[in-house]
This record gives C-alpha cells, sequence and structure tokens, in this order.
C-alpha cells in the first residue's frame, strides 16, 4: 500500500532508516532536541532487550541499584582522562528550587564517578569483594548530530560497575560481560557480533582497555552495540576504592564498567530490515504472532472468530505473544502489509475456508510472498506456530551471517585497505602502527578501527601502514 | 546484638525509620542533595513492586512508552494550575553541551505537559481512543525537607497517562487506576488502604478531581501511597488534544493521570516494621526465606551442606526466593538477629540433629522467639514453607488492618476531632465547611483531611467545623 511504502535501502539507507523508525511506531520526535519519544512498539522491544539481559546478570550474580540521577561538578573533575571526554558534552543543572545552585549539578552521562564515591564507602574489606552491581537508568549525552535509538541526547541504558580484589578478576570479569553481551545478541537479536578489544583512540575515558561487540547493519556500516570496560585501578584511586586484604594491608581496588543501550534497537533495525520495512527476531519481537481474521460478513465472522478464540487461547497458554488484528474497514491486503512493515516475524490468515478445512495458512517475515506461506492443521498449532518462529529467528541469524563474512575482507595493503572500505566492506588488516597513523586512516578514508577481533587469525604479519611486523588483524571500517 | 539494635519505636518512630532504611541497607546518603542511593536490597523491594503492579496495568490494555527527562519550560506554563503548584519545585537546566540553552529544560517533576503534546499529535479520530500509555521514570521535584523514600528530591515511579473520548470513561479509568492501587497494596504490600477523592486544597496541580490510597503507618501518621486523577479537559485543552467523533465534528478529549512511586517502600517499611527491624509482606520481599546452616566442624558442615542443597534446589525450583547464609565467623545467633533486622518473611534452622531427624526449623518473622518456631519435616518442606509465607503474608495484612480500624475514631465536634488527631489517631467526621475553614484545621492540628473515603456511611450528618448540612465524612489526620 501507498501509505506504508519507505524508502528503499538500496536508494538511502540512511533515509530508509529514518523514516521505518517513525512508520513502524518505534519512535516520535520530540519537542526536546535529539530526545525521542519512544513508542510502546519500540519500547516493548527494548523491555525484551532489558529482560534478556537483566536475567543474565542476575544469574552471573550482579544485583541492580539505583544511584542519582545528578552528579556533583567536581565528581567528573577527579579522573583526567574521564572529565576530558565527558565535558563537552554535559547538560549542567544551575538552577533549582528557585535558586542558582552553589555547585552545578551534571545530569549524568555515566555514573563511574558517583558510583565509585559509594563503591569506597561499601567496601572495607576483601571479604566485601567482588562487588557486583548493575543499573537500569537513563543518561544524557549532548551530541551533536543525533539520530533515533543509535545516537540520543537522552537514551536508556544498563551500566554495570563492579569491583574486584586483583586485576586478573578485573579481566575475567570485563570478558565475562563481553560474553554475555555477545550471547545476547547472537542468541536473542540474531545478530552475529564481533567481539574484540578498542583501539587505544576508540577507548572508553578512563579505561585501561574497552573491548566491544561490533554489528554489521545492511549498509555494511559497523555499529557498537556494547562496550565493556577494564578501568584498572584508575578510578579506585581517584575516588580511594581500597580494601584490607587477607594481610590486613590496604590494597586499591581493581573496578570495571559495561553498558548497552537502546542503540541496540537501532541496531535491531538495521541489521536485520528490508525494503518492505523491519523485521523483528522473533525472540524479541514484541509481537510473534499476528492474526488477520478473513470474513466478508457476520455469518463468516461468527465463524471465523470462534476459531480465532480457540486458537489464540491456545497459543497464548503456551507462551507465544500474539496480537489478533480486528480493525475494520481495512481490507486483509492492507494488514498482511501492514505486519509487514512492523517486522512481526509470522502471520496467521483464518478465512471461513480455513475453518471448514481446519486449516490456517501462516507466513513468515522473513521470506514474502508465496514461497514463505504454508497451509497448516489447526491441531498442533501451537507447535507449528513454534517451530515457525524458531526457524524464522535461525534464519535471520543466518542470513546476518553469510552477509557478515562475505563483506569482511583481508586486505594486505593500505591501497586494499581504501578500495575495501570505499566499496563499503570491513577490512581486516595487520596493524602496528600509532595512535596518529590510526587518525590519519579516519581522515583519508573515514574508517576506523572497530576493533582487535578477540578471534585472530595467530601468528604474525606485516603492517599495512607501515610495513613494520604486527602481532594482531584489525577490523577497519565506516561505521555510526 | 548491639550493632543491629535500633531506637524503638515507641521512642522515636521517625528516628527508628531513619536508622532502619539505612540499616537493613534499603538505602544510603548520597552526595546530591536530598537524593538517596537506592541499595540492592532496597531495589529488589522496588521490582518486586514495579513488577507487580506493569503486571496489572498491562492486563488492562496499558502499554509502556518512554518520554523526555527534560521538558521545555515554556510547556510547563500552558496549564495554569499546574506550574502555580511544581514551580517552586523545579530543577533547571541551563548549559548544556557548553554553552547557555536559549530556552531552559526543566527536568521533569511529572510528565503530564510533554505527554499532552504527544497525544495531540497522536490522536485524531475516536478510533484512537482510549489511548493507555504508562511510563516508568525518575522525577525530580525540589523538596526543602526530605527524608528516605518518602520524600527525596530524585524518585522512581510510574505514571500513568490516557485520553478518553468523554468524561465518563475518563472517571471510570481513574477509578480503575484506583482500585488497581488498592489491590496491589492490599494483596501484594499486606497494607489495608482507604480508598478516598482529595479536598480540593490537597489535589494534583490541573486536575478536576484526585483520589488518593491512604496507608496507616505504625506511629499511626498517614501516607499518601499512590494517586489517580480525572483531568477533565484541562490539559486537553492546554495542549489541543481533540478527536473527531463519528460524527466528524472536534471534540476535546477528557485525560487522566495516576502514579505510584518509591515512596511505596517506605510505606512497606512504616507500616509494618517494629522494634526488631524491617517486617517485609512474602510477596515483595526479595528474600522470602533465609537458611542458616548450622556446624561445628567439617564434618557436620558437610552433613548439614548436603541437605541444604538438596532443600535448597526444591524450593527454588517452587520458584520460592531464598538466601543461604554462608558468611564465616558469625554465629547463628547474629545471623538470626540480621536476618529479623531485615525483615526476611521465613526463616530455615537446620543443624546435624535435624538432618538426623529428617526436620529443619522454621521461624517466622511475625511472630517472634519460641511462640513463632516449630518443627517441620523436610518431606513435603516446599508445601510448608508456601503456607508458611501464605499464613505471614495474611497475618501481617490482619494485624495491620486491625491496626488501622482500632485506630480510626467517629467525632462529632471538632474538640472531639483535636482529641483523636492529637492522640495521633485518624478522625472521621462529616464535613462541609470550605477550603480556609480546612486550612484553619490544618493550623490548629496538624491535621488535614487525608480524603473523603469512597465508602461512605450513607445519609447525611452535620459538619463539625460549621454545624451545618454536610453530606460526606473526611478522614483527619497527621501525614507524611
Amino acid at each position: 500500500m501507498a501509505s506504508q511504502a519507505v524508502t528503499p535501502q538500496s536508494v538511502d539507507f540512511s533515509k530508509w532508516y529514518n523514516e521505518i523508525v517513525y512508520k513502524a511506531d518505534l519512535a516520535d520526535h520530540s519537542p526536546v532536541r535529539g530526545c525521542i519519544i519512544i513508542k510502546p512498539y519500540g519500547y516493548e522491544l527494548w523491555e525484551g532487550i532489558r529482560d534478556a539481559l537483566d536475567k543474565r546478570f542476575k544469574e552471573t550474580g550482579h544485583r541492580n541499584a539505583y544511584f542519582p540521577l545528578f552528579i556533583p561538578e567536581s565528581y567528573l573533575k577527579r579522573e583526567a582522562e574521564h572529565v576530558e571526554g565527558f565535558s563537552p558534552e554535559l547538560a549542567v543543572v544551575t538552577i533549582a528550587g528557585g535558586k542558582e545552585l552553589e555547585e552545578p549539578l551534571v545530569v549524568r552521562p555515566t555514573s563511574e564517578t558517583i558510583i565509585g564515591e559509594a563503591f569506597s564507602e561499601w567496601i572495607q574489606s576483601y571479604r566485601d569483594l567482588p562487588l557486583l552491581i548493575n543499573q537500569w537508568s537513563n543518561v544524557v549525552r549532548w551530541e551533536l548530530r543525533t539520530r533515533p535509538f543509535l545516537r540520543t541526547t537522552e537514551f536508556l541504558w544498563q551500566e554495570g560497575h563492579t569491583a574486584h580484589a586483583t586485576d586478573t578478576e578485573a579481566e575475567a570479569e570485563t570478558l565475562q560481560m563481553l560474553d554475555i553481551y555477545a550471547d545476547f545478541a547472537i542468541t536473542e537479536a540474531a545478530i552475529p557480533v564481533v567481539k574484540g578489544r578498542k583501539s587505544n583512540i576508540e577507548r572508553f575515558a578512563g579505561a585501561v582497555r574497552t573491548y566491544t561487540i561490533e554489528a554489521m547493519m545492511g549498509d555494511k556500516k559497523a555499529l557498537q552495540s556494547g562496550t565493556s570496560h577494564n578501568l584498572g585501578q584508575n578510578f579506585a584511586k581517584a575516588f580511594d576504592i581500597q580494601y584490607l586484604d587477607e594481610s590486613n594491608e590496604r590494597q586499591y581496588c581493581w573496578t570495571t564498567s559495561w553498558g548497552l543501550s537502546t542503540r541496540m534497537v537501532g541496531a535491531v533495525v538495521m541489521a536485520h530490515g528490508d525494503d518492505t520495512g523491519l523485521r523483528l527476531p522473533p525472540k524479541l519481537a514484541p509481537i510473534q504472532l499476528v492474526i488477520v481474521p478473513i470474513f466478508r460478513d457476520d455469518d463468516e465472522k461468527i465463524t471465523v472468530m470462534a476459531a480465532v478464540d480457540r486458537l489464540k487461547a491456545e497459543l497464548k497458554a503456551a507462551g507465544i505473544r500474539l496480537h489478533v488484528d480486528l480493525r475494520e474497514g481495512q481490507r486483509p491486503g492492507f494488514k498482511f502489509n501492514d505486519w509487514e512493515m512492523r517486522g512481526v516475524p509470522v502471520r496467521m490468515e483464518i478465512g471461513p475456508k480455513d475453518v471448514s478445512n481446519n486449516t490456517v495458512v501462516l507466513a513468515r517475515r522473513d521470506v514474502l510472498g508465496k514461497a514463505g506461506k504454508q497451509f497448516v492443521s489447526q491441531d498442533g498449532i501451537v507447535a507449528a506456530v513454534s517451530d515457525l518462529l524458531e526457524s524464522v529467528q535461525q534464519s535471520m541469524f543466518d542470513q546476518a551471517t553469510r552477509f557478515r563474512d562475505e563483506n569482511i575482507h583481508d586486505v594486505n595493503s593500505y591501497d586494499e585497505l581504501r578500495q575495501v572500505v570505499e566499496a563499503g566492506g570491513w577490512a581486516r588488516a595487520w596493524w602496528s602502527a600509532s595512535d596518529d597513523d590510526e587518525r590519519r586512516v579516519k581522515d583519508e578514508t573515514g574508517a576506523t578501527i572497530r576493533c582487535f577481533p578477540l578471534e585472530q587469525p595467530g601468528g604474525k604479519g606485516i603492517c599495512v601502514f607501515t610495513g613494520q611486523e604486527a602481532q594482531e588483524v584489525a577490523l577497519f571500517a565506516r561505521a555510526y
């Protein structure tokens, strides 16, 4: 239908994204610069992400807490790199309760500082370690250029903050949380992310090492989708987070932090969407199954709705998230298109003939048209729908993995790297050049080091930029 | 134990509250004026409240969404009563991204205005109604006097916002949400709240009618624990929320809003706590059962822990939230006291003798000492613990109900009212006096009209203040 048409991805991917986010009712514009309204359909997608992560955090011993939105300005300044990284982006409260504040309050851009201060109180002895805390909250970063979900002035996220007795334990935690992010992305979001370490110039302000999961979007650009930071003793020293060890000596803790945000909603949209609209992975889809009853008159309606009500009850009892489209005045074809645009993984069509045949039509979103449709018996509908949802989930993951692998290219020279990046792919290159060289590549190609993948080819190679020996390959790509 | 001792309620209830909130690790002080840190134990209590409410909201057709934290200052001013009510309490961002903002941004004290603006876009026709939205978020009100959970500068809450075609539907929604709050408070929090209507001077800034659930705390003071507002067409007119009706004529919507906050954590503490500490209702308790293994040596430890692990697995599989206290270097007596102070509803003690007898000791928090202890067989432990949890929940509710009913007194004169209030009770009085009279009662007695209860005696009476005829009784009490 004309009203659902979006700009094709091939014409302008960026425009496609901006259109579909609003058309599919994931978000709406807001009167506040750089902020969106997350509409119910988008928020339900975020709830799915949140619940899947929260379960994993709790299973690994983390507990949720909540720290103040406001941070005294002086706190930010205690860790030198941290304040340098964040100060250009701060929103500052200067007036409260009708009076000018003596010390301005910063709206948290992240909470290492205020949580660090609390940790210094909570931790006394080695018995208090490890301390494993997570917070679900909103944060504010005054970004110059914003895009719905991908980069907004205010966004929702979780930020984990932990303290440990040793560097080894902190590093293990940092990598454990990276694994949890990757497992979530792969298992729930059907996005085959690459795990890796950030380069010096891309790491978090105040971290010793930053790890990332990088996802390939439909236009082959990279999206940093979650990060996990080993903060070493930087914040422990800035905030005096110390513990008495078993020999009764004072030691600084080793801390970590890790975050994943509503940006993941954008990742799901851009990794899976097509010209028709969204394609939501069944495990995260707010609506996994939409039922479209088809009838021409009241008699048919009674017949069809009796079957629909029965099937709905069965499917709901099995925990399948479903919606019955009862909109009046809209033809089935319109509804089919509408739900395809909204990315619902499976559609059930049921009319009077289906009822008399004891069948329904199931149509899968990942295979449009007749090829994706099948008649199934109403008996055993739960198994049929469940199997189909699993199949859609798997095939979306497989498709995204193929797409990713087809578009990562090993390159042996800077020229090759440029060509690959120019053509929109990711270049994998041996790298041992300097931070300045990395900046030069960025200036010349628009690509950054997305990460040094944890999975390395092994051995040594020749740095594509300097011709010197290199220990690692890096992934270069243009990114959001 | 001395380290757990708190000021007795009878000595100073207020001090008792302030001490227990921190001692039980519900919250910690923060460096930001009037803000607390919600620690994991307190946050888990809030998660229980949130989940129980969220389920009820979704079952009644509401969907969650998320609106910006910041509200343009001009929005607040569009509804005259609203801005008057909230402007003294606002926190204002004037600087962002290193620059002075052209229009200051208010940190939301509540979101009627920014959501009203969105509703005016989203609602076109009667087909878009009712629109039923809820938001879980933080809000900021710069309060002069703050107390942990009860009144903090920043707090967490949910705010529901709905739009309807008729006044009747809006009123029905307002009352439905009041019922949901009351059902939650009674069923989950074991607090026998009174449902009622606020007086003119106590109603929400911008509302036509505000309903409330009022709870009696352990010191007999009242705590407003949740409110539901019929906003009439006030915000619809201020934000131009209109719809085309079935005759194609433009009409203003009728809107509602309703909120319940982390204040409920304080309500649970103050309604149920005793001199020993917290008493948490089993349905909301983060830890429903604490298991304290008792052994003197490694042999006994092996025997006891084998039984503990088996029982733990059984109980966890049944969905019981439990914790095994394995702290070394602490004696059982210390642990018993510690968990009593933290309000865990049921404690299991298990030592070598219990293992050989195939029994455990179960101790209920609501009946301290020997009277609350029983030996039960390890066979059927799930049923025994579940039954005991239900029994604790019920007895806590019954006890709170008795306490409430014993302390509400019908009064027939202003003198009687003063005496009842002076003695710390709630006075129920026929009332038809003016707003100014109500203010005078407050000045003279410290009591306010908590509500006109929905449950009325019927008939007419004589106003205790004016001696004129009155249609309703009001509840007067001192309040938090």
